[in-house]
Parts: C-alpha cells; structure tokens; sequence
C-alpha cells in the first residue's frame, strides 16, 4: 500500500511530519505502508511554477491515498489564479474525482471548554457533514470577468448540479448515516436557486431506497441559525460544495478546536485525500508549536476508507484520546496558563500512547 | 407622509399590528402618517392568487415605505415558485430597487444570557451587516433545469455582480462604518469564484475615496467561522446577496434574541422596506405570544431612514429598552421559569413607555 505525502505550505510540512511518524510507527507493527512525499500548494509552485506540479499528481496516482497538509501563505496571494496554491488542492478534487468530503466536527469532552459556545449546546457534539466537493459552482462554466449588454463590466460564475452528481453524494449521505443515529438534513437554498430545488427533488428520490434512514430539507441560512442555535439536533447534515464550505466551517468552529478535526474526501473507489480541516496558519509555521492532532486523524480515516484499516484506524484514535486524557495540550487546545506542549512532543506521546 | 403596512403570513399580521399602534400612539403627538395595509406572500395569494397583487404593489408605490411582517408557511410550499409567498418579498425588493439590506445584530445586556455563547463573547456585540439585495445569484440569468450537452438533467444558476451594482453597496458600507467605528469588513470567496474576485477588486478601488475608514477582506468560510470565534471584531460588514442571507442569519442567532432585531432594506432614494429579521413562525401564529420588539423597531428604523425623523426613532427605541429594564418578556426572550407577557401587552408597554 502506498501513500503520497504532500505537505504543502506553512505549517503543513511540520505537522504531516508528526502523522508520517504515527504511520512509521505503525509500520514496524505490521503495517506496510510506502509514503513518497511530493510538493503541493505554494511549495509546488515554488519548486515547478505550479501549484500541482506534473510530478506530483504522478506521485499521487500512483498511489492509493493522499495523506495532505495544507496550503497557502500571504506570499501568494498576489498570483495570479491558476498559480495559487488552493489551485493545486482544487485540482487534486477534481483529477480524483473526490466528490465525498467528510467533515465530522465533534467535541472532545477535555476540550469542550474551548468553544466559545456554552457548555451544554455543545457538549457530546458528534456531527457529519457531507460536502459534495467536485461541482457546483466551485467548477461551472461559464466564468468569468466580461462586458455585458450594457456596455459594463460585471463578474459571473455558474452553479449547477447534475442529476447523477447529486444522487452519489445522497448516497453517501444515506449510508454515512446507516452507521450512525440514522438521520439525514438536506441543505439548500429551494425557494431561491434551481438548482438547490433540483437538489432537493432528487434526494428526495434517492430517500426511497433508505426507508430506515429520516431525510429532513433545510434552507441554508436556517442552517447556519440552527448549528448555533442547538447543533447537536443534526446528525448527517449533506449539501453542495458552496453551502457546505461555509457551513462545515462554521460548524468545526463550534467545537473550539478546530486543530482537532479532520477530514477525508473519496471517489467511488474509496481513493481519498485526507487533510486537516484548518488551514496552513503562516503565522505559527516553523515555530513547532501547531497541533498534529488533525494531521494524525486524518492519517486514521485515511486508513480506515481507503486503506481498509479499522482496527490500525481505532489504535491511532484512541492514542489520541489517551492522550488529551493525560493532558497534554498544544496552544491552541490549552486552557489559559496550562503548560502546553509542541508539535514534536504531541507526536511523540500519541506514537508512545499508540 | 405614507406608510405601506404589509402583515403577511403567519404572526405577521399580530406583530406589525403592535407596530401600527405604536405609530398611531406617536400620530396623536404630532407626527402625521398616513397608513395603508394590504395584502402580501400567502395572503397575497389568498387575496389574489399573487404573492404580490397588483393592489399591493399600487400601495406601496404611493407611500413612503413599506412596514412589512413576515412571509411564508407550510400550506404554501407546494405551490408552483412564481406563487410561493417569498416571491412576494423578492419581486418588492427588486421593484423598488431596495440593494441595502441593513442587518444589525445587537445584543441587549438585559437578553445577554438568551445567547447560546459564552456572555463574554457576545455581551456588547453590536455588528451591522450590509447585504446587498438585488443582484447576485438570486436574480441573475440564466436559470433553471435543462437536458444538458452529455443529456443528462441539471439545475443550473448564475451569480453576477455588475460594476455599478457594486461600487453602491460598497459606498452604503463605508458611509454607514462612518457613522460607527469606522471598519468595514468585505466578505467574498475572491480565491474560487470570479464575481467575489471582481467583487474585492471593485470594494478596494471604492474604498480610495474613504481614506478614514478601515477596509479588510475576508473568505466567507473563515468569516462563518469567526463570527462564532469573536464576534466583537467586526464593526460593518459588507457582502453579496447570497453569502449575506446565510452570514446575517448565523450573526442574528449569535444575539441570542433574533425577536429583537429590526433590519432596513433601502435603495437610492432612501425608500425602504423595513422587517423583522425573524421569520413568520407558523407554529405560534394566531396565539398571541410572538414577540413583537423586532416589528416595533423596525418602525423605528423606517422613521429614521425613510421619513428621516430621527428623534421619533429614538423614542421608540428608548421605549424598547425601558420595557426591556422593566423586565417585560415575550416567551422567546423569557429566562426560564420567568414570567412572561403577550404580544399586545408587549405593544401596550412600549406605548406607555414612549
Ligand atoms: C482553499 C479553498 C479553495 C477550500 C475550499 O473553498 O474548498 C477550503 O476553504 C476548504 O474548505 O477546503
Ligand atoms: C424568504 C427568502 C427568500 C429570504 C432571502 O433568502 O432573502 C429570507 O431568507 C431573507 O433573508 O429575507
């Protein structure tokens, strides 16, 4: 079995580091992994010119999972588009046709503390948001900067769903939802946009063959009341690529510790790309003192969906909770004027908690 | 001068009620307004089979500005979309041209605790949200379901902003930040779709001629984020039709108290839509326990904007907070266990209050 490493830009490369030691460590267990690592984001323009350098997505073909850090820096935000690193992460999507995006956002009981949102509307907050990740109008056509009829200048983009696009990732919410609480939300805009209406219709209709599963619909700026309002109502929220960028963010932001929480995103073959739900946080990086913990659970779904690792998935998860249990916290988990811990020791403890 | 008053569906008819005596209480002390009611959303379509009747529209054109309720139910949401009752209130917000949509998310001391975040988070939380409302992808064309080139059904819309549509929302941003603390915080997805990319570029060119006011720029999936992280760091923020719908709502629930919160939907000439943030609330219509404040100040905004009488807005307000001190509670503001009043005891205590 083989994984690509792609690191990616600020504090990506540190905290990939700390996973790639989870895998190793594993490995002298029994496990039998290849990691080749590749540069992806800002890093694979700076090595080729482009943010998904040719020999990277090789390097990524080749393999059966993506193990991603992050990317981008304020150092790129003057490229133009196709040079920018979220170009390079885009594109990988799209390639591999990743159109599953799993987002759990759960609360630890150590760190519920963290949220900013009272204790009891959070508490045991255990939510799965389902993103489609490969079309909307993240990538429809036309686009662009033009002269309308009118003689002025205007900015346009197109949304639009397919029939097919739609029914997979209702599936996926429909299954995801079979191995939990049973209960699916649907989120869209149908009193607004067609396509959301379009939306509905057709997971409406993929809800006939899941007769044991609840399908509720949702207008999105309901949603975005009710995570704040009483978040744990949900337990499978699905929806587009647009709604559910915002809407996942908000939601793993709820917990207090996004530094916590990862994500996997799968084709229909289970190939998958696995990375932290935060972001490359330039102004931490190099400093060693970003949490891993995201970066090794994500390497833990990554051995689950596509590795077909229960078991080695479990072991990593549950050495992550020794050791919050233990108490060791990186800043952004830490309570106030608790001693905290960097990226290389928090790696060390869940490798020796393993 | 006219007030169009426009009750709607649900407790839309109850709330704008206590509206209406609290300006006719104010018109027996000197302020002279003429007012008109007729019918809209679902009870547009009852009267006329139109969610906006021509008699309505007709009403509304002679005034100079519309009192609205709330639109909407579950009895109309079958019906085919160019009679749903929100057509109503979209076909009014395109009619009179109403592009500024003020949203205020204010949190009153005395309803601090309503809020599911933590008190220090949101205690003094005072954020305008600037939401432009006639443009973007809930107007623009194309739109629908079509057998697409590979013959397969999609739902398809188009976003689009032109120049113009944004160099004015921008202006209402910065004059309105003038008035406030002077920061404007423009929020789009500039790193994936091409109007929010023209959207920033056409913000910071408007944004030269207001050397006093602070300008950021902010992704619409960290903004959800940060409005649940820290609230308080935002003064004004400006957006698109679509990313405001969902942002306003998520930053009206962080209050705690959405039955409080009035919002302003105006165009170039100052002529105004004015509602309450809350929706129709089905559920309790008809009962005599919907909270009307959010109505009563949305009076007053209506007064302060549209017929530019400052200091009657004022005391209507002052009114609110007085009733609010006094310890009056609709149930949806009630601590609980605490005694609460109904929605014409809450109108009688803001007209003795004036
Ligand atoms: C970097 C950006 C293009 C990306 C997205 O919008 O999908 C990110 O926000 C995410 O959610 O993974
Ligand atoms: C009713 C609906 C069309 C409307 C909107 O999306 O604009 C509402 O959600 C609002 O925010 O006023």
């Amino acid at each position: 079995m083989k994984i690509a490493v792609l690191p990616g830009d600020g504090i990506g490369p540190e905290i990939t580091e700390q996973a790639v030691r989870v895998l190793k460590a594993l490995s002298t267990d029994g496990l039998r992994i290849e990691m080749e690592q590749a540069p992806v984001g800002g890093a694979g323009y700076e090595a080729s010119g482009d943010p998904l350098p040719e020999a990277t997505l090789k390097v990524a073909e080749q393999a059966d999972a993506i193990l991603f850090g992050s990317v981008g820096g304020p150092q790129y935000d003057t490229l133009p588009r196709p040079q920018r690193p979220e170009q390079g992460l885009l594109r990988l999507r799209k390639h591999f046709d990743l159109f599953a995006n799993l987002r759990p956002a759960v609360v630890y009981p150590e760190l519920a503390h963290a949220s900013t949102l009272k204790h009891e509307v959070v508490a045991g907050l255990d939510l799965l948001i389902l993103r489609e990740l490969t079309s909307d109008i993240y990538f429809g056509q036309p686009r662009g900067v033009r002269i309308n009829e009118a003689g002025e200048r205007e900015g346009f983009d197109t949304m639009r769903y397919t029939e097919s696009e739609i029914r997979r990732i209702a599936h996926a919410a429909f299954q995801a939802a079979r191995k939990r609480a049973k209960r699916v939300c649907s989120v869209d805009k149908a009193n607004v946009l067609e396509t959301t209406q379009f939306w509905r219709d057709v997971v409406t209709d993929v809800h006939r063959e899941y007769a044991d599963i609840e399908l509720s619909h949702m207008y999105v700026d309901n949603a975005a009341m009710q995570l704040i309002r009483n978040p744990k109502q949900f337990d499978v929220m699905v929806t587009g690529n647009m709604f559910g960028d915002i809407l996942s963010d908000e939601a793993s932001m709820l917990t207090g510790s996004i530094g916590m929480l990862p994500s996997a995103s799968l084709n229909a073959k289970n190939y998958g790309l696995y990375e932290p739900i935060h972001g490359s946080a330039p102004d931490i990086a190099g400093k060693g003192v970003a949490n891993p913990l995201a970066t090794i659970l994500s390497a833990a779904m990554l051995l689950r969906y596509s590795l077909n690792q229960e078991a080695t998935a479990q072991r990593i998860e549950a050495a992550v909770r020794k050791v919050l249990a233990q108490g060791l916290r990186t800043a952004d988990i830490a309570e106030p004027g608790k001693r905290t811990v960097g990226t290389r020791e928090m790696g060390d403890a869940v490798i020796a908690a393993l």
